[in-house]
């Protein structure tokens, strides 16, 4: 990350042990020492405007919009040109990011490997996309209207999520599935900030409604 | 490597233990099992036609030409393209390449990083360059003659100092600064195979002659 400039690091939930001994470790890169850390990545990313997840597309059905690490990273420059703060989540070594992890996620990027060898070591996996980012600065952007911040994508879905289990919607056992597919279909429509801001209107409205009802 | 579609792995001189517990564990790649193991540099590259070292430009006068790994990798793919060998050389995590390492290297990329912190991880500035040489592949790349391959341009450098030393040039103790010099000059010129056959032609005579003389 020091390497090319990134100074942001945010950790989910890591092993407290190995994270304590490396942020005291002698020589530790003061972004390092400056890390946040949080217990849940909703919280991590709350305030970022685009999410993008990482996968190596390994044992796993894709749900999501899915960009090879050229593209994306143009999608992520042009964001973060527009002022907006974009998170790139990776998941740990061994599992790589979680469905319910993915379920934060805008859309998802990939390093286009071999399909022999396509699970990359997490550190260079960073490396080459954090490259990618800054491969061709002075890029010129255009820009374009704010998405909507996670905290505020998080709330609708939560609202979305509560209308429809008053509904009847939800099947009982089905909570957390419904949950991530709210989270991925938000993630897809990407509103704006204005326009959240009147869809969260709305969810509370319906919900006030339903809860009228029982 | 393997992530990347890249096989031949030549290690100069590793630490033994270390090699070859790592070549022996349990699910070690293909890759790393047929990893040729060589004593020297000169001997690694020797069947190769370019030779490109990296360095972070930390600590050292560049004497070589430096490409950007951006455009580095333009010239190696035409290389490649051209059926020639190309050698990508990475130091040690420590302390990178040596001035007599580098004098075997045609030309030099480093990867374009912060100047605060230029130095990268061994794996991650492996993990880079490999991604940057397949990121475009499909590239269309004209062929050019084939420059000479590394043995010969060594045995080209190794008449040459024995011509200079046999001439008076070299100084004592200015030995191997001066083979260096040599290679470093050689691999600037590049020549083509045939150029270089004529050119050892050329410095046997010569040596021959300065023999006699003595």
């Amino acid at each position: 990350m020091s390497n090319f400039g990134f100074g942001g690091l945010r950790v989910v939930n890591p092993y407290s042990v190995a994270f304590r001994e490396a942020r005291s470790a002698v020589g530790a890169a003061e972004l390092l020492a400056r890390a946040e850390e949080y217990s849940d990545l909703a919280e991590a990313i709350a305030d970022c405007n685009l999410v993008v997840g990482t996968t190596a597309l390994q044992h796993r059905e894709i749900q999501h919009p899915l960009y090879g690490l050229k593209e994306g990273a143009e999608v992520i420059r042009k964001e973060v040109a527009n002022t907006g703060h974009v998170a790139l989540v990776f998941g740990s070594e061994k599992r790589g990011l979680s469905n319910s992890d993915l379920s934060h996620c805008h859309w998802l990027a990939h390093i286009p490997t071999c399909e022999q060898h396509s699970s990359m070591n997490l550190g260079q996996a960073v490396a080459v996309c954090l490259y990618e980012l800054v491969r061709d600065t002075g890029t010129e952007v255009p820009l374009e209207p704010h998405v909507a911040a996670s905290c505020d994508l998080e709330r609708m879905g939560g609202l979305w999520f509560e209308a429809l289990q008053a509904s009847g919607y939800v099947k009982r056992g089905a909570e957390s599935a419904n949950q991530e597919k709210i989270r991925r279909l938000i993630r897809r429509l990407a509103p704006q900030a204005d326009d959240a801001e009147v869809l969260l209107g709305m969810l509370r409205k319906i919900l006030w409604k339903l809860r009228q009802g029982r």
